[in-house]
């Protein structure tokens, strides 16, 4: 696209990193913060991709990890020194209570439909939903707090009151099915799932444990979880 | 201990890492090897503790994650590109066949038995299993194997054909059950397990991707997997 290059900053690298989660997986969070803070160091398009984890763990037969005794503690540690280490302010993560996340990934999935340009809306969306459950305990399900997180992230009370009608139809419901069928579709087994496309070759992550290694896999450079 | 602090080289920094491994697992291997690669610069007594992977799959009633095709193979693009980047050279790990290693890892278990003074050997052994197990797919049962994997470790034809006998014994049986149940202890629930002591605190890791954040734990710092 010759005209396009001309224009500076519409230069792609080609390089795409497709985030799949969901607000109620902390290390989903982990992943986001880190690939927000990296999108431009690594010069990638970072697509953001709300899915639902009940989705992708029943469609990949695979078990929740806080069903089992011991990873459930040694998650709860881990999560700790995580979220110290990626300065992301979980609190109390010990508090890994099942909540079924249709409700509010419906909510995003709507603000996603609802912004043509980009993903900014989404990105605070997710912010202020997995503050909400991660540092300070609050429902992520009532109207009335998903109309906060709205107008947190920058909507109007009328813009937020669309929102909510449009997170309960059918084209919404059908649109974060097909996320998370998307994500099957790359064999996806839990969230956070990470999928790296750079020079022609595609390569998929789990966890938020593999940065280091996406950077190898890029071409480019891992400074640690604050690189600036 | 002022007597032996004069000593120089005994002096302790009373940080340990004891490292929860077995030879059928490829992480397990990895971490191994960052770990003989890092005991010196972070100054750390590196503790191997062989154990039995099918004992701690049980005793924790965790599955293992190559039972899940879509995990399965995950893991081996994961392992991969893994083994490129840490310079472990593992050959298709895609032939992840699942493999009892009940034999080998008493083997191992018999030459942490002799060897009393530190665990050169120990390493040695558990490397050229892994060696063989991953990189040539060549047998790790069978007499014949192990003798060759115990020559190469340095052992003499007669020092090996002891240790075979000894790892036939109940002595030998009971102290790999014994280190498993260690493991178990720490609420274990997969191998490689890593337990960290410094300072009077203890931090358990899973798997071999959190040796960044276990620099982080001990005041050290990651260099990457290939710190000289």
């Amino acid at each position: 696209m010759p005209a396009r290059s001309l224009l500076g900053p519409m230069i792609s690298s080609g390089k795409v990193i497709k985030l799949f989660y969901d607000i109620s997986s902390p290390y989903s969070w982990l992943a986001f913060e880190v690939l927000c803070r990296y999108k431009n160091i690594w010069n990638v398009e970072l697509k953001l991709k709300p899915a639902y984890l009940a989705g992708v763990m029943y469609g990949s037969g695979n078990q929740p990890p806080v069903l089992n005794p011991s990873k459930l503690l040694y998650m709860t540690s881990d999560l700790t020194l995580l979220s110290q280490y990626f300065g992301v302010p979980m609190y109390r993560p010990s508090k890994l209570i099942k909540k079924d996340s249709v409700i509010p990934m419906r909510f995003v999935t709507a603000v996603a439909e609802k912004e043509k340009d980009g993903d900014d809306l989404v990105e605070k969306v997710s912010r202020e939903l997995w503050k909400r459950m991660w540092s300070t305990h609050q429902d992520i399900v009532q109207p009335a707090s998903l109309t906060e997180v709205g107008i947190k992230a920058g909507f109007s009370a009328n813009e937020v009151d669309d929102i909510l009608i449009l997170a309960k139809s059918q084209q919404i419901k059908d649109r974060l099915t097909s996320i998370t069928n998307e994500a099957l579709k790359y064999k996806c087994f839990g969230l956070p799932f990470i999928v790296v496309q750079v020079d022609g070759k595609a390569g998929v992550f789990f966890g938020s444990d593999r940065f280091e290694l996406m950077a190898y896999f890029l071409g480019e450079k891992w400074f640690g979880p604050h690189p600036t």
